[in-house]
């Protein structure tokens, strides 16, 4: 393997949050990085972002020591062998789902769901199965074929996506996962028409995605729900219209949606991860139309489950990751459009800290008093 | 009220077969059935076919004494005060689910779920929550609205569609409800695209006339699963391409679906009434764009269950009612389309019985025996 600048890259070492067992708090350690394997790049992290699903991970998962982090944004350290998409310094997005260009999904041109770098479970490279992370010899895990809560990471280059120098890396992190998967939530996969409306179960930063996403297209009414009664006035500037928290209701919040808008809403989006409220979602859609939209990763029961009158009447449950965004075709617009100011991001971060400083932001997301961390590494 | 020659339509005293109790066989007996009420119409039934969830609705429900039967045709014989669409003598198709062409859902234009004419499930008329038939004075209950099993029947004039004296009702009659339900799932619901890979669960007339839908639209894979294997060599004729029976496999049906197909089929229907099978239905569909639609109702268990993850990579679950069609907007469409030879449906009809041997005709679809049986009321 080469560098683009024709020196054969070594190990790094630098620092990273390590996470050595469920909900225990990070340590920052000495880690080596390995060097980038054939179509694989290194990157110096610039930020990196806090997402739930890092905390639902973290949480839950049985794959210890590890490295969370997938809302990422860096420099190009290094490039492997066969690279010719990446050069070293150029700026990048990762991000955990990647796009082949090669397979039957990527190429139908209507799906962002890569056979060869889709969504990676077990905390490995996807090209070999091995993990790029080391501690004194031994393996850490990966997390999303991300890991950014690293100073350095290895990547696929199929997981990374090119940006211009100009563009705020420390603001654009936003686009590797929650931001981009709300838009697209609205604009790919529901197709949020004009004057319709909206309801959207959960308020953190993809459901407040959704509501940009549905705002800019027009609807007219952005019902938001979530059960933190701090999140109504917040949401307001994202495009939320009208917000409800169940608790302060007397009936079961589908009821209460049904009622207000005459029959249940034109969309309904679940962005919890509750699988319950899945139901709840179809529920509060009207029938012969309704559309509701999952795009929370469940915490808890996996099982998705409705009555089948529901369908009968109308219904459509559809599901997505990412936002249907073909990551290396999409995102560049998505970028433009920031650049642009065509999309909002900045307001979506509430917290600036220091890499040492990691734990608070899982703290914050825990106790839901933050929308993004961004987390700033040394530089 | 008054009928179209300006007679006052008084008690009409035929036949009926009445059902008195869960899954006992029907027995004719002479019923009262009473006049149109205001905006309902007196139709002499000439044929009506038996549809599964006649059966299912005989077998399961409590409401008795009922009389059943929804796909029918047949000839006004008298209507109700208000009434201007429909005068005696006209010839109609009647439907389950009506469309009164003023509440929100059949002005959007956009869906078949009337708010007014919608699904009855209480065996009474929609406009004033009582019955027309009689027996001795007291009341037999409607099914779906129409109850065809009758020589006499009172539906609502939202509930029918006029059709030219040359359509020949022993045939269309299947347009009622099963053939209309495929050839919609097929058209409205899934729109399936020419060159794509479908795969039905259930090869019914349900099933049967999604194929012949997928067929018409140039789908190049048309997969039929059923554990009945007589349905294999006659499912051909309606655009089957390849019979699969999950009693001849060693594994489950959802992964020989995935293996034959490359990942799983673009479309699949679920046409037999079986939540459990909506769950295989998904799984058997692609990542990214796979669309399950569900079509059967439901005989036993009416929770659908999936894993969110099927979700999650893309697949999409929707329902119908009627394969989205309204009725009154609609079905003259597709009676054109059949008296030009655009559709089939006489395929569907494999037996012809008199009114008095209709028990045979349950027996038949019990025993997976018929597709439609078209029962010939005395003329």
């Amino acid at each position: 393997m080469s560098s683009a600048s024709g020196k054969q890259p070594q190990v790094i070492t630098c620092k990273a949050a390590v996470a050595w067992g469920a909900a225990q708090p990070l340590v920052i350690e000495e880690v080596e990085v390995g060097p980038p394997q054939p179509f694989e790049i290194r990157v110096k992290v610039v930020s990196t972002s806090l997402c739930r699903s890092d905390i639902s991970a973290w949480e839950s998962q049985a794959i210890f020591p590890r490295i969370f982090g997938h809302e990422a944004s860096g420099i190009v350290e290094s490039v492997g062998e066969g690279v010719t998409e990446f050069s070293e310094g150029d700026h990048v997005l990762t991000v955990f789902t990647g796009e082949c260009k090669t397979c039957k999904q990527c190429t139908s041109g209507k799906s962002n769901i890569c056979q060869v770098l889709g969504l990676e479970r077990r905390g490995l490279m996807h090209s070999d199965q091995k993990t790029r992370f080391f501690i004194k010899g031994k393996p850490v895990y990966h997390y999303c074929a991300v890991s950014s809560f690293s100073e350095y990471i290895v990547v696929h280059s199929g997981c990374a996506v090119k940006v211009n120098s100009d563009v705020p890396l420390e603001k654009i992190c936003l686009l590797s996962c929650g931001v981009a998967a709300g838009l697209g939530g609205a604009w790919n996969v529901a197709d949020v028409s004009k004057g319709s409306t909206v309801v959207i179960f959960g308020l953190g930063t993809v459901g407040l995605s959704v509501a940009q996403g549905a705002k800019l297209r027009g609807a007219s009414r952005i019902i938001g729900v979530d059960t933190n009664p701090e999140k109504g006035d917040k949401a307001k500037a994202f495009g939320i219209t009208e917000f409800i928290n169940p608790n302060d209701c007397n009936e079961p919040i589908q009821q209460v949606i049904k009622r207000v808008t005459d029959g249940g809403a034109d969309y309904s989006f679940e962005c919890i991860g509750d699988t319950g409220m899945i139901t709840t979602a179809l529920q509060s859609c009207c029938d012969g139309w309704g559309l509701t939209v999952t795009l929370g990763v469940p915490k808890v029961k996996p099982e998705v489950a409705a009555h089948y009158g529901i369908f009968l009447t109308g219904r459509t449950l559809k599901g997505s990751l990412f936002g249907g965004w073909r990551p290396k075709s999409d995102l560049p617009s998505l970028v433009d459009m920031y650049m642009k100011k065509e999309i909002q991001i900045d307001e979506y971060i509430t917290h600036n800290l220091r890499f040492e400083d990691i734990n608070e932001a899982f703290n914050l997301m825990r106790e839901g008093k933050c929308l993004r961390c961004v987390i700033h590494m040394p530089v």
